[in-house]
């Protein structure tokens, strides 16, 4: 039978206190608090999101994709506001007393995410209740004082950037959920293998962050559906958006998809968890602003523009503007 | 039928954004970051902390009650380090969607521990997921550079100190849970009273903090249990306490239940939830830690001293060591 741990203590020190041994004001997590501070002249930006089975990820998901994704959506919010993470506090309410070979591949996709996204973890709480496994974590990044790039800024004119591609997530989550979705569809293994892959492995574009700091008036990660948190940033900046459907950043298997079933433009556009970064440049700054992400490491596309107004528009490739059913994901 | 939300937009916008308006780096909740900077030379402290239905309060409590209890076992880990409780982020996770009755106390809870605690909303997360109601808060406070109250620190010689009463709460607590337990005591509803408000409404010692900053070697808060958490300080600090269970700081009301049943002194010291402070203090310190204490308005007791060795040591009325059950509270 497999062996489960026994008290909160061997939790701590045995799996998560490694975690902590880069961070001196982690304290080894045998305090029940953490002291940091951010360099002179930064401020601390400050993020939380939640991850929990059957919701964020499916019960049965590996271990170790399950750590990588409760940190990456937290590490997302930091590069798409321009921050370098620093350090986050974790926070899990397990069903039953986790299996010992569980936590060990739980604390190796930590280990893994923390090395890839350059953050630390600095504390934490572990408690068991009822309900599907969650992880709570609440990151910290930083960036010069009162730099903090904003949801609200966007102006009419401004050019609107998308980085990596839009729709992966959605379409592997649907891969994963149903079985026999892809029967009688021509999607190469190598395709299905990047769908999966995008849905568990959200990757944060934190090498942009300098770059949007430097050119963007607003930007904003993408979690819920592109248009839906699009409609979030118009409603912050007061402004309208215009997006082209032919101008959206699609893989090789979404192209591939759509190409049998065009509709499926609609799952990308609104299916959310992308964790690509949204960005308005003014138009004179677009050109460096493109440059720059592309030196970065991180390709990006123009999807549209700021106008008056308010909303989000979407046309479609005859330049009408499409009626979709829903704007992306909502918890209630 | 009560009228239930419809969009986390609404829960934002509607009850908790007026939570955030003392904050600037809040940004009134439109961003999904907030940005936030210690004042300079000094630290942030960082802190987090859970709350379920079912395990850390009772299903059907008053929102107002859940709301406090959330904020005062976070800032209560803030006190206890020598920090300045500052602000928080809170990642709540409902089974079903709330009813605006329900957010409306809730939020009227949160304002009150807001005021009396000082801190301020910075941010959150909101979704809706089986199992029970959970809140999820990280909470930050400021302290001079380097200067946190650690757990380690304590060294032989010194005096162990407990501010205000221990046990209420798990007196209280059986009270709540088991309605007959009371029929036959001669406990005065002023007494029950006590017990439950101790139990439901932690008051996080924040008016210590400076005290503990100028005169403790190490302390924490008391929430697992006195002896479970006591054992944790020695722990860290590679020493043994040895405390009497005469000296325990005591309220009426639970004096009033020991009168009749002494045994539940052991109740009293492992029960947990106190939301106590425990402090080691150098010998030559322990006057003016105990009259500083009294200054600001905080009682605090001389329990016992630190000895050279491990663990904990509780002593009975003739000076015998007890044997307890328990030490306090588990998860696992």
């Amino acid at each position: 039978m497999a062996r489960r741990v026994t008290s909160e203590a061997e939790i701590i020190e045995r799996y998560f206190a490694p975690l902590a041994a880069g961070l001196p004001g982690a304290f080894g997590l045998l305090d029940d608090c953490a002291a940091i501070h951010p360099p002179p002249g930064h401020d601390l930006v400050l993020t939380t999101d939640a991850v929990a089975a059957g919701v964020h990820f499916l019960p049965g998901d590996h271990p170790a994709d399950v750590a990588w994704k409760a940190l990456a959506v937290n590490v997302s919010d930091l590069a798409a506001k321009g921050a370098h993470p620093l350090c986050y506090l974790m926070s899990c309410a397990f069903p039953e007393a986790p299996e010992h070979a569980w936590l060990q591949a739980f604390a190796e996709g930590l280990a893994a995410a923390q090395e890839a996204f350059a953050i630390t973890l600095a504390g934490g709480d572990t408690d068991r209740r009822p309900g599907p496994l969650s992880i709570t974590i609440a990151a910290f990044g930083t960036l010069p004082t009162g730099c903090m790039v904003r949801r609200q800024g966007a102006r009419p004119g401004d050019r609107l950037f998308l980085t990596g591609s839009v729709g992966d997530a959605a379409l592997g989550l649907m891969l994963r959920t149903d079985p026999n979705w892809l029967a009688g569809r021509a999607l190469a293994p190598e395709g299905q293998r990047h769908l999966l892959w995008r849905a568990l492995r959200p990757q944060p574009r934190t090498a942009l962050a300098d770059v949007l700091r430097a050119h963007a008036r607003a930007a904003m990660d993408v979690s819920d559906g592109l248009v839906k948190d699009l409609g979030r940033m118009m409603r912050a900046s007061g402004t309208r958006a215009v997006i082209e459907a032919a101008r959206m950043p699609l893989s090789p298997a979404a192209r591939a998809i759509l190409a049998e079933e065009p509709w499926r433009i609609a799952d990308c556009l609104t299916g959310g968890e992308d964790y690509e970064i949204l960005a308005a440049v003014a138009p004179e700054n677009a050109g460096p602003f493109a440059s720059l992400a592309v030196a970065s490491g991180i390709p990006v596309a123009a999807i549209g523009e700021i106008v008056e107004g308010g909303g989000v528009c979407v046309l479609d490739g005859s330049g009408h503007p499409m009626q979709l059913e829903r704007e992306g994901y909502d918890h209630f």
